[in-house]
């Protein structure tokens, strides 16, 4: 078992294209998992995830704050309890508003993380 | 993209074995999760999920409330942002204490969910 708290994981807030954004991998290819990847981001007020598309499905869950979000064409609501599914292939960009943004994006196993 | 809030998706209580859990899938196979799925626990004061194994890994986010893991031989406390990796084919079990416990737990796409 690994069992560790967000506050003891190392930080990265180097995100390219994005801003006010910093990224914990909770757990990842170095915690050993086979499948899939969790990752924690906290987003300051006004921040933003870079606005891009790849091959590989998101998993989001909003923790805590408010903001939006775009996936292709459809923009939606994000608050404290709001799961998201991202398919493939398709532009997202997530957006925090006056509040900042906790979450969760679980990814499916890939070199990045 | 699938957007919604957790209240938005149906609960099940009748997990066998488990005493004072709700489960709701967040993300799984009618969403169209390619490769892995995102369900939502709640378990209430002193209650606990099976203490069973299978073949394929968790990943545990705890969002709010207090309680314990045990996993194979090691024990773990829960709180508030805590995250776990549980191996494959290893016996576990989440248990609340005073606290009601609120958690994600993903796992990888399998026919149950």
């Amino acid at each position: 078992m690994i069992a560790r708290h967000i506050l003891d994981v190392k930080e990265s807030t180097d995100l390219e294209d994005a801003q006010g954004v910093s990224k914990r991998v909770l757990i990842g290819k170095n915690e050993g998992a086979p499948t899939f990847y969790m990752r924690h981001f906290h987003i300051s007020p006004h921040g933003f995830s870079p606005l891009h598309s790849h091959p590989w499905e998101h998993e989001v869950y909003i923790i805590s704050g408010k903001g939006s979000i775009l996936v292709g064409d459809e923009e939606a609501e994000l608050k404290e309890g709001v799961a998201v599914f991202i398919p493939p292939n398709t532009p997202h960009q997530i957006k925090a508003g006056e509040d900042d943004i906790e979450l969760l994006c679980c990814i499916p196993a890939i070199e990045e993380a």
